[in-house]
């Protein structure tokens, strides 16, 4: 019998590390860069909760005090993780005024660990908010870190991250519950009037500087457009048209020559144009952000 | 002797995801950069397949599109892997032509999932080709991917890849056994004649600015010459001679002086060229691709 | 009794990997970058020694053969981790030559792998010495690699690290015992002198453009000034003076307005300058280096 009950401790003492296992990844964006040791402060601050931590990264490339950004690329790769991850994101303007400190667990599973600036506008569209909590500094905040006032980033979002995916809190020990709304930042939504579709240009593919937009390829085909087709594409800044040509839509960037302007879907199913293996943004001086629209109509 | 059993199938569990944590190393390539959420997305999908694999990066900074550069560096790192490794490597100017998508298992018990336009000309050539599977993309693609064309790298290429580290399916049901060949780049090899050895500059080591070549150190030894002395070295591009000088041969740049040009053995045991401290592409003007050739003499 | 003895070894072989893991973290710095292989390689050898290490990166992005801010980022990075952690450091104008390779224990516990070259003069000063050894390359090499003179960071330090922090070796075997004492850079210290506090600006925060010196909190409490009072900051290079304002000393930039030049504590509670939401560095062209001074007054 001793010895029975000594296989079902030792069943327990195995599953537990197998099941935490399971749910110790931390990914994390910023705009602090890698040139310095920020980033690895914050990670080494996470290792120092837990060693079995799985630590990721999304970018840390985020230009400067850009939430708008910020919120694009957390839309962009946060469905694709497994469901319990945890992100941080610090991109942080006004650091140390009065915005929340939160962690956003999302309708699909995913917690984020963020300021409430804007940040979470497209998650909390996209994926939806099962519940916020606004982190409570008295007790989750890395020890001896009271004298500093200006890294959060390394002592309470890293700190916090790595407490809720290694189990040492649960996500009510974050602190208190907050209403289901999270700060918005506007924009142009996606919208289809008399055979036109119109958007905004949240962010380029920067690597390659093929333009994205907001508008889900579900419009383009309610255009009665299907892929091989042409479609004309106008593009303004504020009220200046900037781009106006007759582009064809490809599935694959093969079917036209090298330096010909295509219209694709991209990766996150939305309406994009680029030039083939060339840089659209350059040569059509075409950027992003919330001053710039995009039209598309037969 | 239940309880004999009992600690037969305990045995088992355990060996089993230690057995597994020896080949969960996945390491990825591209021309995607890390400003935006690309990487972070294939990753996430890695990670959806099995929260155990160990996730690395080679490099995101393959200037795009070029195809060269993504074959020389899996050259320069794969070898030093752990067997069972496997690697990504998407650069796909051709993404969505009738290129195949493969998994590459090299003699050397590596395994690269790629498209095959090229990437695979040096590892072919240095490690040797084992066995090539086309990836059959019925049965290895992230489900809900049908509307996507353009994220191969996400998709089928991530997805494959860490169903293949994780043991989630083994190598013959990566999809049909392909030919051993591979598609190659053409190159001017390391060539000797009549005391002269020629060669070609496929790479700078970019950070410092030094010219490497693929001249072996065993065809300059048959020149008769050792480490300390010197020897003339020519850089052309196409016909143009542009550099022409006789330096020292050293084994560490200790040995000279700051400011002058040496030649040195790199890190891969090829011949090449520097300035002390200083960086000789700049300098002089002399950079890499199919263009340039080197040559070296008494 | 016989199962007994089983059970005892099961444990033995269940606890060895738990323990093992709370060790494995390897953190690699370089002034490599990470466009080319060199890191990658350097990873590779490492998880060739065994493939469970946990590895990071601090920064790659150290500007070439700048040993002090080499210095700097492990000052800023170390002591986040937990005990334990082996920091790789390789940027080495001089390799090769006769500065020693090391492997420095600090009086924290943490061990870090690099030539002796001034890389380690702040940890030495702020964590102190608890044991320096020289790496015994006879045995601390990785095998086949005695052809190659120049990396190192991969067949060298990278091999040690990995072998230090997988238990495949003791500290003592990494080779004799070294005199407590490291390679120290120069550098202007921080000091106080009739209400005048004076010191160096050892690095910016590269990505905001802001000014970091290396004046304690502690100085400017004892000149009797307050967070929210006003003080005279003035910034020479050699003997000339390039800045001289009064400026507000805050806790969170969200106290001033956006453009506004401020005095905060850093998160190495070091006393700093930025522009709320601007680039300070840019604006009045004040960079980093041991010929940059700065002081403070009421």
């Amino acid at each position: 019998m001793r010895i029975i009950y000594g296989l079902i401790l030792l069943l327990f003492l195995l599953t537990k590390p197998f099941a935490q296992a399971q749910n110790g990844i931390v990914v994390f964006q910023s705009d602090f860069g890698l040139k310095d040791g920020a980033v690895a402060a914050m990670k080494g601050v996470a290792l120092d909760v837990s060693p079995n931590l799985k630590l990721f990264d999304l970018t840390h490339e985020i230009p400067a005090y850009n939430i708008w950004e910020a919120a694009y690329r957390l839309y962009q790769t946060v469905p694709y993780y497994p469901k319990g991850t945890v992100f941080v994101s610090v991109c942080d303007p006004g650091v140390g005024t009065e915005r929340h400190s939160v962690v956003l667990l999302t309708k699909s599973g995913h917690y984020v660990v963020t300021p409430d600036n804007g940040t979470l506008t497209l998650l909390a569209e996209h994926l939806g908010i099962s519940e916020i909590r606004q982190i409570n500094e008295a007790i989750n905040r890395r020890k001896n870190s009271n004298e500093s006032y200006t890294f959060h980033g390394r002592d309470v979002y890293a700190y916090t991250a790595a407490r809720l995916a290694s189990h040492t809190i649960r996500f009510e020990q974050v602190g208190q519950k907050l209403p289901n709304e999270v700060v918005r930042l506007p924009y142009q939504k996606a919208e289809s009037t008399k055979g036109v579709v119109k958007g905004n240009i949240p962010v380029l593919d920067v690597q390659y500087g093929n333009v994205w937009s907001n508008i889900p390829k579900a419009m383009i085909d309610q255009l009665g457009i299907k892929p091989g087709a042409t479609l004309r594409v106008q593009i303004s800044q504020n009220d200046k048209l900037i781009y106006d040509k007759v582009v064809r839509w490809v599935n694959t960037f093969g079917e036209v020559s090298v330096g010909d302007d295509v219209a694709y879907i991209n990766s996150l199913l939305n309406f994009s144009v680029a030039v083939n293996q060339g840089n659209f943004s350059e040569k059509y001086k075409v950027f992003s952000g919330p001053d710039w629209t995009i039209s598309v109509s037969k």
